[in-house]
């Protein structure tokens, strides 16, 4: 009969989770813990002294990524675990925070349990996560992906720029050059995070295994008609730009039908009218279109779905249209055999999981650079997130826990997994 | 054989409507000529010499209307014709002066021609008609509709009162409700004017004969959903309030052509979106509504076919939604009896005339207050209106001149014709 697999110190992970809440909370209970604030600065304190205590050696890096680390058989690749603690302004207690204390308290319970590892462990948390920069500014760090221009320029909404608000800290944005780490270094990557959408909390589970991180196109569609006075200009005259924007928001649906996958999603979420008045018929309308889809081939086929459906409607009502590219982010798929231990993991602990694709950026796409990745998601209450009402039952967080601690220990003890698929997950 | 009626001196009007736009006409040939602005005051000026000159005679009103008046018998009711000589800022050359200019020349040849009348005949150039004090000021004030509360509270965008305004140039503005004229002083009123729409220079044709002028209703509505992550939020778990907005522009036309008349129209001229980031499904829209026809029951129609709609969709799709009513005018009916003067009219000049609604407001709506009116166009090439781009061929303006002459004489010679029907029109 085998040994039935560890489970974590729940009330010390509770603890911990409720001692980092605390630090950088305004009266309305939103977490204001944005990267370099001095709350930000506390909580990454506060972990440090975590992670000596449990006896895990510490280091932080040129990026400000603050890392725990369990040895093992000198030379071999680490497993790393790891999210981040900077917030939104008004977050909630869990997006990002999670993930680092579950992969604290794994570690801890790993080096309490004293088990053999083939490989050894770290706990990384990751800084400005949450793009008070723009980006993801520790994993990409780590990932090798930044370059002096990209931290020279580097600026907030309120112009403040990197190098000034980590200079006032006493350190030097360009060490960050220093954080990126060889793809030798990194055996996988798995990453705790909660869902921030519905789909878990609807279907009842408490686990949720990430094949993938969507990929995304963004861009900005101008539909250019003609200005007519709204009284005196038929219906059948008019070249009113806002129809043809109307129109192609209802092919929404038809075009993710027709051209997506199960999961795809496409929102236009700003729209700007020229000249805006109730009474002339719109001359022009600029909007933001953005498609997201785990699988690459399909994000292209939604791109080809929309410019056929926007040439169609544009030529139909005598409309110009043109778009810019604002961004494209090729999706991330996940490691099988890191979704395999995941599975393997929630199956042991008696719970039912289900396979999703996270619509949501996170450190473990950069981290996709460097090694095979992995993310388990737990239930977000209705969805929300980036906000106080973020909400994870004590349940759905110790079996969450439990699941990475499980798999962190199938990838540490697994001396035959291959660190070479690293280079392979980058290039999908 | 009957007598060949009479025909404009076309040279002398051309002169005229080229002497009036040289007035306030800046660089790039846009007319500015705003109520009360020195190129509009010259060109008060320049009428009132004009009238003088006509051997007609003058009377500036409380509100600065300028009346010129050819008399005829006694205690009779004025046949009334005129338009506007203010104008946008950049407007056109015909807006508004070519119903006065016009106007001015048929009273000139009717007098140079000695005909008898049952009938004065009067031609004014309406204050303000393009509302730079928010309403059409001269003919509302003759129409009895102004208070001293309106007056005292009318200012303009840059925030400068009407009192202000007229007091820098000498005149008392509360006398301007002494303008206000009794039904009984009206037999009927006809203007001249530019279509301002595309229907006659689409239809080839010279001569629009106005069945009425419609009213409106102008909304603003709200539409209430769910802000979300645009990446984490499946399709069929959002509350989209922008796609509840493309659902109702998507059902514009059917509403319509279920609701409204031929000549119904609807316009979404107004959106704004919350938050209206490209990454967030909208969690609110507000846009402006509005919808015209000539038909009073047709408005209600179209405004309950619209409300049925939006209930319909806000509940199909979780979305509230509310609305406040912005504006709401009665349409104004044209009378049969100057209706049918301004065909025979037509006729006479072996042109084919089309009826249809004014889409746009005009001082003949003020008039309907206190008399019948009816209005005649002529195209607007392109349907081109408030811009230097507006234009009419000297033909078509030859054409309506000689429309209006004989059209103001078959009222201003018919003494059977009834000035009774002032009230019936000011109810419609």
């Amino acid at each position: 009969m085998p040994q039935p697999e560890p489970t974590v110190d729940f009330p010390r992970l509770q603890q911990d989770l409720e001692a980092l809440a605390a630090i950088g909370r305004h009266a309305d209970h939103g977490i204001h813990r944005p990267a370099f604030s001095p709350a930000f600065m506390d909580a990454q304190r506060w972990l440090q002294q975590r992670i000596e205590e449990a006896g895990l050696s510490l280091e932080l890096d040129g990026a400000l990524n603050v890392i725990g680390r369990l040895a093992g058989p000198p030379g071999r690749p680490a497993v790393v675990t790891g999210s981040h603690i900077d917030s939104v302004p008004g977050g909630g207690t869990l997006d990002g925070a999670l993930g680092v204390v579950a992969g604290l308290e794994a570690l801890r319970r790993i080096r309490e349990l004293g088990v053999s590892l083939a490989h050894p462990l770290e706990v990384v948390a990751f800084t400005d996560e949450e793009g008070r920069f723009g980006g993801m500014f520790g994993s990409q760090a780590m990932a090798g992906h930044l370059t002096p221009e990209t931290i020279v320029n580097a600026r907030d909404l309120r112009g403040i720029t990197l190098v000034d608000s980590m200079q006032a800290l006493g350190f030097d944005a360009m060490h960050a050059l220093r954080a990126a780490r060889s793809p030798r270094t990194v055996q996988s990557f798995v990453e705790l995070h909660i869902e921030q959408g519905p789909v878990l909390d609807r279907a009842g589970l408490h686990v949720g295994v990430v094949e993938g991180i969507v990929g995304l196109f963004k861009w900005t569609v101008r539909l250019r008609g003609m200005a007519n006075h709204a009284g005196t200009t038929p219906m059948n005259m008019r070249h009113d730009a806002f129809q043809g924007l109307a129109e192609l928001a209802g092919e929404l649906d038809r075009i993710l039908e027709e051209h997506g996958g199960d999961a795809s999603v496409a929102t236009i979420g700003r729209v700007e009218l020229r000249p805006g008045a109730a009474n002339v018929v719109p001359s022009q309308v600029e909007f933001s279109l953005e498609a997201r889809d785990i699988d690459p081939d399909v994000l292209t086929e939604l791109g080809l779905g929309f410019r056929r459906a926007m040439s169609a409607i544009a030529r139909r009502r005598g409309l110009m249209f043109e778009f810019d590219v604002l961004s494209e982010i090729d999706p991330v798929a996940c490691d099988p055999k890191v979704l395999a231990a995941i599975e393997q993991s929630a199956d042991s602990l008696g719970v039912k999981s289900q396979r999703l694709p996270s619509g949501a950026a996170h450190d473990a796409q950069s981290m996709a650079y460097l090694a095979p990745v992995g993310m388990i998601f737990v239930p977000s209450k209705d969805g929300r997130s980036h906000s106080p009402a973020e909400w994870t039952s004590w349940e759905s967080i110790e079996i969450g826990a439990n699941c990475l601690l499980r798999t962190l220990l199938r990838l540490a003890t697994d001396s035959a997994s291959a660190s070479t698929s690293a280079t392979e997950s980058a290039s999908t």
